[in-house]
C-alpha cells in the first residue's frame, strides 16, 4: 500500500474514514518522540518545550475555526469530544435546574453522539431525535416543533454527514436553540478543514473536530467550548486542559493535529474547488458509464469530498470486498457501523428501500488522490460491478428497480 | 536536548513523569502514519492491516502482565484507564444493588484516581481514603478495618507510588477486598514494565497501564479487565474495544505501546537489577557527598527507578529551576501536582513537616541513563545546592533540622 499518486494500486477512496498523515505533519511530530519527550506539566526545559508546542498547536487549531486559543480543549479524538460536550453540558444543566432535562439530536448523527444520547436517556434524560428528508437534510421547522419550551439543555446536530455528506443549517439551528435558552453543539468532524468554518459566525456553543480526518494523526481531536461556558469533565485527574481533560497530553499527536490544521487552513479554498471538481468528475463518469447506478444525495448543500452511490443488483459489502481485491479502498458507509454489520442508520432514516440500501457505496476523496486514480477507479468499479452482477442474487430486484 | 548518553547535557532524570520513545518503537510506529493509515473498522486491506496491528499490540501488552488478549482495553492513557475502571465499576455496581455504594482508595493514590473518587463522592458514593505510614506503606489492617461489610463496590490502590516509589501489598489487599465481595483495581502505571507483574497471580480485577512511562508514545494506555467482569463505558460511540472504549483507535500509538511492552518484557529482569544498581549508586553518592540531605522512603518494597530526597535549607522548586539551568531535568514530585503549585499530597500524607516537604526532590532513572550521567548529576546537584543554600531564606530552618 502506498499513498503515491499515479497508477500504483491500491487507490484509497475512503478518506471520510481516515486519511494518510502528510509528510509535513510527520516531520513536525518526530522531534517530540526522541528529543522533546518531557511531560508538559514538568517545570524543566523538557517540560516547557512540550507545553509551548501544545500552545502553538492550540493557536493553529483555533485559527482554523475562528475561535480563541483558550476555547480549544484537546481530546483523544472526535468521539471523546462529542461525549465530553454532550455529557458535560447535560450533567451540569440538570444539576443547576432539574427541569432542564431535554436533549435533542438527529436520527443521522454519528454513533458517538447517538450512543452518548442513549447513555443519557438511560440516566433519565428526555431525548428527541429530529428526522431528515430524503436528502438527509434536517428541517429547521422540525427543531422548532421539538424545542417547545425552556427545558432543553442541549441540541447536538452534526455539521456534515459522514456517509452522504449533507450539510445542515447549523447557524439557523443554533439560533432556534438559543431562542429557547438551550445550548448548541455540532459534531463537525467531517467538515473542519474541508470548508470555511467560523464558530463565532455560526453562533455554536460547542464544536467537535478530529485530526485523522484531515491528514493528521489518529488519537487526537478537539472540542471548541465558547468562553465562559461551564462544562463538566468526563475524565478527571491531574487537571490538564483547564481541568476539563486530565491526563498527560498526547504531545506529538497534538503537534501533528496543529500542523494538519495549519495546512488545511492554507488550502481551504483550493480544497473545496479541487476536491469538488474531482468528486463531480467521478460522479459524472460513474453515472454515465455504469448502468443501474444512482447518486444518493444530490443537494448542493453537501461536503466536497463525499460521493454516495447505490448500485442496484449488488450487495455493498460484496462490492467493497471485490473492489479491495481489485485495488480500491472504499466503504458502504461509516467504518463504525461496518464493524457491527448493521445497515446504515443514516440511509434508513433517509427512507431508503432495502435494494437502495443494500447496494450502497461511499467514495470519499482526499487531498492526495489524483485524476488518474479517479479514472482508474471508475474502470475498476465498472469491472467489479459487471462481475458481481453476473452472480448476484439481487439481480432480479435490480432489474425491477430500473 | 538529546537522549544521548555520555556527557552531553542535559541529563534527563524525570523518567517517572515521561520517557523518551525508543528507536525500535518509533521504527515500528512509522509505517502506520503514511502507509497503513486505514480505519481499523474498515473492511478493505487498509483497515484489516491496522486491525491486525492492534491485535498484535494487544497480545504484547497482555503478555507483559500475564492476561489474555481480550482482557486488554486500549485507552488514551493511564488517566483514562483509571477513570474507566473506577467510574465503570462504581456505576454498574450501584445500579445492580443500590446498597453497593462504598468505594475505597488511599490518600497517596494518583490524582486521576483521587479526582475520579471525588467525582463519584459528589454523585453520592461513600468514599474512604486509607492512610499510609511514614514510608508511604498502606497497612492491610487499615483496609480490613475500613471494608466492614459487603457494601464496598470497589477498592482502588496504586501498585507503586509515583513520587516516592513505595510498592503496596496488592495481592493481600485484593484478597481482603474479595472476601468482602468487592472488586479490586490497581493503578500500575509506575510499575508495569519495571517489575514482573502477573494479574492472575495478584488476583486483581482491573489494572491500569500507560505507554509513555515505559519508553512508548504518549496518548495511549490500557486497562486490564478480568474476563467476564462487567464494566460501563465512559466514552460511547462506534463500539470499538468491545464497546468499552469507542473512537477510532490510535493505531500508531497502540502499535508503539505494544512494542514498548515487548521490549520491557525482554529486559524485565535486567531492568530491575541495572536500574536499581544505578539508583542505589546515585543515592549512596548523594547521601555521602551532599550535606543536609536525606533519602525519603527507605523501604525495600519500592520500585527500582525512583529516588526521593529532601535537601534541607532549600525550596524544591528553586532547586528544580537551578538544576534545569545547569542541565538536569528533575521534579519535586508528580508533574501533575506541579501544575497546580500545590505541596505534594503524598508527602503530606506521609507526615512530612514543612521543611521536609519544601526541600524535596525526585530523581527517576530511565533505561537510557548512564553511570556517567549519574556522576555528572551528583556534581551538578552538589553545586546547585551549595549555591541555593547561600541565598536561601530556609537556611535557618535547615540548620535547626540538623
Amino acid at each position: 500500500m502506498s499513498t503515491s499518486s499515479g497508477t500504483s494500486l491500491p487507490i484509497y477512496l475512503d478518506n471520510a474514514a481516515s486519511t494518510p498523515i502528510l509528510d509535513e505533519v510527520i516531520r513536525e511530530m518526530l522531534p517530540y518522540f526522541k528529543e522533546y519527550y518531557g511531560n508538559p506539566s514538568s517545570l524543566h526545559s523538557f517540560g516547557r518545550v512540550t507545553m509551548r508546542a501544545i500552545e502553538s498547536a492550540r493557536a493553529r487549531v483555533s485559527s482554523l475555526i475562528g475561535c480563541r486559543r483558550h476555547e480549544i480543549i484537546f481530546t483523544s479524538g472526535g468521539t471523546e469530544a462529542n461525549n465530553l460536550a454532550i455529557k458535560g453540558i447535560a450533567e451540569l444543566a440538570r444539576k443547576s435546574n432539574p427541569k432542564k432535562n431535554c436533549i435533542i439530536t438527529s436520527v443521522i448523527d454519528h454513533e458517538s453522539v447517538l450512543e452518548a444520547f442513549r447513555d443519557l436517556e438511560k440516566k433519565g434524560f428526555d431525548v428527541s431525535y429530529l428526522p431528515v428528508t430524503r436528502e438527509a437534510q434536517i428541517e429547521t421547522a422540525d427543531l422548532k416543533r421539538t424545542i417547545i419550551d425552556d427545558r432543553t439543555a442541549l441540541v447536538s446536530i452534526m455539521f456534515s454527514n459522514n456517509e452522504v455528506g449533507t450539510i445542515q443549517p447549523i447557524r439557523e439551528l443554533a439560533t432556534i436553540t438559543h431562542q429557547k435558552g438551550g445550548l448548541f453543539h455540532t459534531d463537525a468532524v467531517q467538515a473542519v478543514g474541508k470548508m470555511p468554518i467560523d464558530v463565532k459566525d455560526l453562533g455554536v456553543d460547542l464544536l467537535s473536530a478530529s485530526s485523522h480526518k484531515i491528514n493528521g494523526p489518529k488519537g487526537v481531536g478537539a472540542l471548541y467550548k465558547r468562553e465562559g461556558l461551564k462544562l463538566a469533565a468526563i475524565i478527571h485527574g491531574g487537571g490538564q486542559e483547564s481541568t476539563l481533560r486530565s491526563g498527560t497530553e498526547n504531545v506529538h499527536g497534538i503537534v501533528g493535529f496543529g500542523k494538519a490544521c495549519e495546512i488545511a487552513a492554507q488550502r481551504l479554498v483550493s480544497y473545496e474547488t479541487e476536491i469538488r471538481a474531482l468528486r463531480d468528475y467521478l460522479i459524472d463518469r460513474v453515472l454515465y458509464e455504469i448502468p443501474n447506478s444512482r447518486l444518493n444525495c444530490f443537494t448542493q448543500k453537501r461536503i466536497a469530498n463525499i460521493a454516495h452511490f447505490t448500485f442496484f443488483g449488488v450487495n455493498g459489502e460484496d462490492l467493497i470486498i471485490k473492489l479491495d481485491e481489485l485495488g480500491i479502498a472504499a466503504s458502504t458507509g461509516s467504518a463504525c457501523s461496518l464493524r457491527h454489520r448493521r445497515p446504515s442508520h443514516v440511509l434508513k432514516a433517509m427512507g431508503f428501500s432495502y435494494a437502495e440500501l443494500t447496494g450502497s457505496l461511499r467514495l470519499s476523496i482526499g487531498i492526495l488522490n489524483t485524476k488518474q486514480e479517479i479514472d482508474q477507479a471508475v474502470s475498476i468499479l465498472s469491472q467489479a460491478l459487471e462481475e458481481l452482477r453476473k452472480i448476484s442474487p439481487f439481480k432480479l430486484e435490480a432489474d425491477e428497480q430500473n
